[in-house]
């Protein structure tokens, strides 16, 4: 238990409130949200503040989960899982300390695997539980949704089993596969797959490498997903294939855009939302506001690998330490392991930090992360330079994105020394140009026409009123494999041509004969005679 | 002269005037907009009252034109052009009579050709008088403007010569090589090309057209513009290839939405504000306010084919005439041409009319229209089923929008009888289904988190805030013809493939050769022997 992020809200929730708050059912255009947890509920939360004052939010949550708190702005609906706290625990404990783990090159893209499917095999538990639990189920049909807002990272295929519209809510798939299943093209030649760390300036190696990546995403996709699909066959009474079943998502809300992610096609139904945290912003806690007064002109630097990381290796804790302790600026390091032994007095362990508020203070100069898509977010909302230690995930293309825009410095995390993140510091503080960078970043994410929060309230409302969003669906969706690659029609026309080529050689070789056949064998016969 | 369409603005302007109000210069954002005349004009002029509150607009306009009047909202600089105004009056005469030409199919695509060319010359003249004009490239070097707002498709190359940003405000090209020309992948299995008139569903034969079509669009490109190529290479003193100057644009703001067109994919720096000019609503003159009154419970009928078609030829007038006569709504038809001797009492001819605000009233049943994309965004924002006939360019395919979600019926101008025009008004007016579409199509439409005027006015803006939107520039403009395909990439993976499978043989064959050739060797020497 030593290792376990706490955060006030991780709990067991009583059966005795499942269905609390319930009583607004009924009332007005009710959306059924089925977020992940973690940090990717922090977003969904806005969203569901946004929605509830013009309708009813029930949030389906497991009975063990981490911040999926009560709230007056939606009721949640409970459903049993066959984990408790402990488990919970335990798997993140051992999936942050796995981050630590030294490893081959070539083991990397297993022991990321298996970090996935982690966190797949637990969603996929959930969602047996709500697809088998039939007083979930009897709910959720006698509830009279209008819209299911989810993750499609977890296909529970509610909206599905509900005959409702839904919406989409994520960062975006394992290797972009949103846009696979919308159908949106995604050039092999400059848009970057995921684990690549590519930019989208590549060079002949890498865009080689990023075309044998793209091709192994399908089976990559089949391999993560088979179970689900068995899971959603059950339920549905009929056979499902993942990819076709996304393409009914009518509106998608991708946590990023262009100021964080490489310009590439989209689909009318994609709609940008990254940053749409970042305004939620409070006042300092006083005790940060004191870390802040105190640290005099050179200012504050904001630490955090994140919620899935509190212990770090004795001997990696203390040469980050090491290199914390040799900058002027006070360091707030989010840490909840053991206190590295060699702490310098600059450098201040907290069990939580507010990470978004202390980025925006004007006295903050850098931030170290582990470039998870928020956090990365509240980089470029609040202007402040980033030394990326990315872990998992999208984190390492997430860094790869800041700094091919000088807006930070990537470190990786096994690797590096003292020494580097030292240097990586002070570049970032010093060296004006990182600044000037996230600074121009901040300013183009933070000048548009509408908040994120408004447009992703505004397309949730959009899809209940409107029943979905079949206008913006394309017909790609209505066609076979081959026609989609125009196959019939080009091996129509090739037919057509080779045909016409055989035709033309075939009547030129017969007329070449009817004309110099006969001189040419009487030639060949003359010949033989002379001989 | 008969057929001048008799708009007020249409004016040679006197040499004194053009620099009225310029006065303004100076002070602000300074935007220069180089638009396209006639109807082109009228969603432009409103986005230069929208920027207007914030900036200073300078509107470069031939000496002789149609709509491009005075204004508080802008002032004008008027260039110099080698033509009169009774030549542009016989020009559109010619244009519009042209449209009633009887031709065979397959003189179709030529007659178009040349409809189009018409109006590049005359756009390609009016680029050579600026471009050539010393007077007036001074005024523009020394104006210093911040950003050029503009049709591309008159490819005068101003920001280019001038260094500044540029905004792209257009309809589309000729066969949507706005997309080409973004890299915008334009999947030819469902989007339908230009002058086909066919949905994004369509069958074998269809999409074999649609392959043929999309093969000739380059060439037809090179064709069209290879002359403003020469003119831009002349000006900017270096070798030009318009596609690639296109890519400069930085945001491309475009006239349609995906409740007008099929949805596709498209690039982050394309903003579609379709219906743009919608809003612009005034109350009725109190000669329409009265016609309508006296049209009872039958309500009326509008019906315009824009301001290119003044005269119609008089057996067609007399069958449209006959036509109108057997409905028992009032018809307000705008004509200039000769009245038709059998019209009928319930059909009143008027020189112009305020379509937006006529289709906005309630008592308007039905609208005439020839589908230009000004006149079906009026019939959409206003839930107005059409009887579409479809006359030349875009109007083929704007009718065919409209046609296949079931919000109007389309008539071929050249073929149709008067009972078909009788039939169709009679189906778009009594058949629910067609106000039921068109009010569905407009509820859509109308439900924007901002609207279209807003939306470009920022866009503007923002182009000039941050010089321009490098951010919003895909990674595909820096890639070679054979990069963008991966021919290099896939070349190089299949070489590798080939010679491993070539040396795979080899090494079996010898393999095989050493395990069994002396074998078969010395069998078949045994053979011989034998023999």
């Amino acid at each position: 238990m030593a290792c376990l992020p706490r955060h006030p809200a991780f709990q067991r929730v009583s059966v005795g409130i499942f269905f609390l708050a319930l009583w607004r059912v009924g009332v007005g255009d009710k959306v059924l949200m089925f977020p992940l947890d973690g940090s990717h509920w922090l977003s969904v939360k806005d969203v569901a503040k946004g929605l509830s004052a013009r309708g009813e939010i029930v949030v389906l949550a497991p009975e063990v989960n981490l911040l999926v708190e009560e709230s007056k702005y939606y009721s949640r609906k409970i459903f049993p899982v066959p984990y408790d706290e402990e488990e919970l625990t335990n798997l993140l404990c051992s999936f942050g300390n796995s981050m630590f783990t030294e490893r081959s090159y070539l083991m990397t893209p297993l022991i990321e695997y298996r970090h996935n499917m982690d966190g797949i095999n637990m969603w996929f538990i959930n969602c047996q539980n709500i697809l088998k639990d039939h007083a979930t189920l009897n709910f959720l049909k006698e509830s009279k949704f209008d819209v299911v807002f989810t993750d499609p990272i977890i296909p529970c295929v509610l909206a599905e089993y509900l005959g409702l519209p839904s919406v989409y809510f994520f960062r975006g798939f394992l290797c972009s596969l949103e846009h696979m299943f919308s159908r949106s093209p995604s050039p092999v030649f400059y848009v970057p797959r995921c684990y690549t760390s590519f930019s989208d300036q590549m060079s002949f190696p890498q865009r080689m490498v990023n075309f044998l990546v793209h091709l192994l995403e399908p089976p990559l996709f089949s391999c993560v997903y088979s179970k689900f699909e068995d899971l959603a066959s059950d339920v549905l009474k009929r056979d499902v294939h993942l990819p076709t079943l996304y393409q009914k998502g009518s509106v998608l809300l991708l946590r990023y855009d262009f100021v964080f992610d490489y310009p590439r096609p989209v689909m009318p139904n994609m709609v940008f939302i990254g940053g749409i945290h970042c305004k939620n912003r409070k006042d300092l806690p006083q005790e940060f506001e004191a870390y802040i007064n105190a640290s005099g002109e050179h200012g504050i630097v904001v630490f955090s690998l994140g919620s899935m990381v509190s212990e770090i290796p004795e001997k990696k804790a203390m040469d980050i330490a090491d290199a914390l302790g040799k900058i002027p600026q006070t360091v707030l390091w989010r840490y909840t392991g053991t206190r590295p032994s060699n702490l310098a007095n600059n450098t201040i362990l907290v069990k939580w930090l507010p990470q978004n508020d202390l980025l925006g203070h004007p006295k903050t100069r850098a931030f170290i992360t582990h470039s998870g898509s928020h956090g990365i977010y509240e980089g470029i909302c609040n202007g402040v330079p980033m030394v990326m230690m990315p872990l998992f995930g999208d984190q390492m293309d997430n860094a790869k994105r800041m700094e091919t825009r000088g807006a930070g410095v990537t470190l990786n995390v096994l690797e590096m020394t003292s020494a580097d993140l030292e240097n990586a510091l002070k570049a970032v503080i010093n060296d004006k140009s990182y600044k000037e960078n996230i600074m121009r970043l901040s300013s183009l994410h933070k000048d548009r026409p509408v908040e994120p929060l408004d447009l992703a309230v505004f397309w949730v409302e959009f899809v209940m009123r409107h029943k979905g969003a079949p206008h913006l669906r394309p017909a790609a969706h209505d066609l076979t494999w081959y026609q989609y690659h125009s196959l019939d029609v080009i091996g129509f026309l090739l037919a057509v041509v080779l045909t016409l080529a055989f035709v033309t050689f075939k009547c030129c070789a017969f007329g070449f004969r009817k004309c110099f056949g006969k001189q040419g064998r009487v030639k060949k016969a003359h010949k033989s005679k002379a001989h």
